[in-house]
C-alpha cells in the first residue's frame, strides 16, 4: 500500500494575533512546519503547537524564515548564504529546545516565504540551509520543493530530502510555480486540487498546466492552512487519497 | 593545585551596537555566558561569538533573558514559570543550534537581568529554568549565583550547579548582593576585588560587608564585562587568581 | 435630541495579522481608539484604517499604549511617568504625521490597555498621559474611563476629557469594572448589555451590579470590537440608543 | 558674512546601546537629525536628545528610514513609494510629537541610509518623502544630497530643499558618491576634508575626485558622527569654516 505525507504550515501566529484554524489542519494532515519566531510563532505558540502535534500524532519541522515579523518572512531581505546558515541554525535549534520541552522531536527543516523560494535557485543559499541543518543534527531532513535548488543541495550535501508537490499551485512547463500574480496559478476547487494531486502521484511527475510531465519523486502534498477554504482543501486531498488506497503517514514516522 | 573557573557575560550587541569589549576579556576569563537574542545578541553576533571563544579556549554558556531588547532585559516582566520555561528551552535550543554550526559546544545555562535576580529567589522560576535546561540536554550545568534559589532548584532536578560569586559586588549579612542604590555596592578598585575574591575562596564562604561569613562552595567568580574598567578589573582578578596558585578553568572542561 | 458618542477600538492587526471586524464596526461606531504600533498597528495599517474611517465618517483618536507587540499592550511594564509621557507622545505625533497623510485629524487620545488600567488609578501615570497630551496639542481631548484618575488628571491639567462607559462590563459599587476574573464581569447578552446602557444614560450614573448609582457626565459608550459576538453587540447598543431618541455622533464632530 | 550650516546625525542609540559622542558633537554642529525609532533611536532617547540639542541651540530633524533596527536602516528593503510616504509621515509625526514635549520644534526631515540612497535616483522614492513631510507640515524643509532626485522631488512638490554635501566623501565625476567599497571614497584625513569643503563652497560647485565641478548651491555640510575621528573630523571643519568667514548657523534658524 502506498504511503504519502500531506503537510501544512503551523503556529503562525505571533502574541495574541492566529493564523488559520490550526486545531483542523492537525486533524488532516501527517506534518506541519511550524514557524520559529522569525516570521510568526514565538516561545509560546510554539510550545503550546508542538503538544498539539505530538497529542494529534504528528510529525513537526522547524519553519525557518528571514527574521520579518512585519512581513510575514515574505519580503526578500539581503542575507548572504553564510548569515543564512546562522538564521536557519538558530531557529532549528530553538525549535529543537522547545520541541524537547514540549516531548516532541522536530524531523525536519523547511524554508518559508521568501527565504524558501530563494533556496530553490539560488545554489548558495540553499546550501547554506542544507549546510545548518547538518550542523545541528545529522539525522534531520530537509522538506523541499521537488526539483528545485533546495532538494539538490540536500543532496549533495548528504542530507536527506523530502520531495513536496503543491495541492493548490499550477507548475510552468519547467516545473516551476507558476507566479501568483498569475491568472490560474492558484487552484480554489478542492476537489480539482486533489485530482491533480493524484494525477502526479500517479504519473511519478509533476504535471506543468500545458499537460508536460516533469518526472520526479514525491514524498509529501502540501496544503495551504491560512488560506479561505484551506481546511476544506486539505480535506478533500486527504479523502482522494484515501480514496486511492494511500496511507497518509509522515515521512519520518 | 586548587581550580577555579572565571566567568563573564559576552556577545551583548545588536545589530551594528556593541557593548564592552569582547576580544579583551576572551583574553582573561575561562568561560562566557552568550546573549542570545533575547536581551541583546543576533544570530550573527552569536555565531562570531561562539567561534571566537572557541579559538581563545573559552568556554561558552546559553545566557538566557526575558524578550526585552528595550530594556536590556532588566526590567522585571509578567512571566509565569511555565512560559519561563519556553523562554529558556528556546534560547538554550538556539544557542545550541549556532554553537554547533560554529564548531562550539554549550556547556551551560545561566539566567540574565531580571530573570536572573528573579531566579534567586523566586522557587518557581528557578525551577523552570532548571527544568527547562534538563528537558533540553541533561548534560547541561547551570550557572547559579551561590547559596540562592536557583542553586538549590538546579540541585532539586537533578541538574548540576557550578556556583558563582561577584568579584565586584558587596554581599549583604545574609548572602545577598547588595542593592545597587546602595552606596559601597560595587566595588570599583580591581586591587580591592581582587582581594576580597581570594579571601572569599580561602574561607570557602561569601564574606558580607560586615564580616559574616556565609559558607558555600566557590566554583567560579563572576567578573563584569561591560562596565568602564571592565578589562582591568577582570585582568586584576585573574593575576590575583594565578599569583595565589589558582588553575583558572572552565569548570565544564 | 440627546447626543452621545459609540467609541470602540480599531486598527488592531500587525503585519499580515488582523484582528476583528474593523469594517462592520466602522459602520456602527462614530469613534474609533487607532492602535498606533506599540501594542499593534504599523504606519500602512494606521493609513488604511484612518483612511477607511475619513470615508465612513468616523472619528478618530491615538490609542497609546506600553511598546509590547508581544504582549498587545495588556503587560504591566514598569515605565515612570517620565517614560510614559514620551511614549504617549511618540505615538499621538506618529498618528497625527499618518492621519495628516490619510486625510483625517485626530481628535483625541485613549491609552490601551494596561496603562489605561493604571491610568484609572495611579495619578502620576495619569497626569504623564494628559501632559503628553497637552504638550502636542493643545485642542485634542482625553477619552477617560468615567469617573477614575484620568479623568481628573486631564481636567486638572485643562485638557478636555471625555467620559466613557462600558457597554459589556458589570461596575463594582466603586464605580470600577469588576475584574475579568469574576463571574458576571463581561456580559455577553446583547440586549442587556444596551438595556443597561440606556439606564446609566438615563440615571446619569454608572450603576453597579448591586445597584448603586455614582453619579457622572457620559460623553461616549465604548464598546468592545474583537470579542466574538462584538458586531452583534455593538449593533445591539446602536440601535437601542437610537430608538431611545439618542444621537450617536462623535463628540468632537 | 556667508553661513552655512553644519549637520550630523544624532541620536543613534537603542536601549542601553548608544552609538558616537552626541555630547561632542552637539558643540560643533549647527543642525542634527535625529533618529525616529525605525533604525535607531527610542522615545526616550529621542527626548533626551532633543533637550540637549535645544539646550546647544541645535537645530533638530527627524531622520526617517526603514523599520530596520538589526539592519541599521543600511539594507535595501522592498517598500512601495506609498508605503515609504507612511513610514515618514509615522516617524516624522513621532518625532514632532516627542520635540513637542521635549521643548524644541522639527525644522526639517532627512533619509537615512538605503532610504536615503534610493532616494538619490528613485524618483518615485523621492517623492513619496516629499509628499509625507508637505502633508504633516508644510513648513518643514527636506536635507537633501545636492543635485539628486531628492533635490527634485522636494522643489517639484513646493518643499524647500536644503542641499548638502559630504564632507568626507570622495565625489564622482556625475557628482555622485563614489561607493564605499572604491579606494579613497572616504577622506580621514581632518584637515584634507575641511579643505575640500571650503573649495567646494568658494566654487559653488560638487569638485569631483578627478577635478570636475558640477554646480550646485551649498546650504549644509555633512558629517559623521559615529565613526572613528568623527569629533575630530567635525571640529577640523567647523575651525576651517570658521576661519574662512563662515558663520555656522542652522539653516532653519
Amino acid at each position: 500500500m502506498p504511503v504519502v505525507d500531506l503537510n501544512c504550515d503551523l503556529g503562525e501566529g505571533f502574541g495574541d494575533w492566529r493564523m488559520g484554524d490550526d486545531a483542523a489542519m492537525l486533524g488532516i494532515v501527517s506534518t506541519v512546519n511550524v514557524a520559529c519566531g522569525f516570521h510568526a510563532g514565538d516561545p509560546q505558540i510554539m510550545a503550546d503547537t508542538f503538544a498539539a502535534a505530538k497529542k494529534a500524532g504528528v510529525a513537526i519541522g522547524a519553519h525557518t524564515a528571514y527574521p520579518d515579523l512585519q512581513g510575514f518572512g515574505r519580503r526578500p531581505l539581503p542575507y548572504s548564504p553564510r548569515e543564512i546558515e546562522r538564521l536557519v541554525a538558530y531557529q532549528l535549534g530553538a525549535a529543537m529546545g522547545v520541541a524537547a520541552l514540549a516531548g516532541h522531536r522536530i524531523t525536519h527543516v523547511k524554508a518559508h516565504g521568501s527565504l524558501g523560494n530563494r533556496a530553490t535557485e539560488d545554489v548558495s543559499a540553499a546550501e547554506a540551509i542544507a549546510r545548518a541543518t547538518k550542523s545541528v543534527d545529522r539525522g534531520l531532513v530537509i522538506l523541499a520543493i521537488a526539483g528545485t535548488e533546495i532538494e539538490r543541495a540536500a543532496e549533495r550535501l548528504g542530507v536527506k530530502a523530502i520531495r513536496e508537490i503543491f495541492a493548490d499551485r499550477a507548475y510552468t512547463t519547467k516545473g516551476n510555480l507558476v507566479p501568483r500574480s498569475q491568472p490560474g496559478a492558484v487552484i480554489h476547487d478542492a476537489k480539482l486540487a486533489a485530482q491533480r494531486v493524484l494525477a502526479m502521484l500517479k504519473a511519478g511527475a509533476i504535471i506543468a498546466d500545458d499537460g508536460t510531465k516533469i518526472p520526479t519523486g514525491i514524498d509529501s502534498i502540501c496544503v495551504h492552512g491560512d488560506t479561505p477554504g484551506a481546511v476544506a482543501m486539505a480535506a478533500s486531498v486527504r479523502q482522494a487519497l484515501s480514496e486511492a488506497g494511500y496511507t497518509v503517514q509522515a515521512f519520518a514516522s
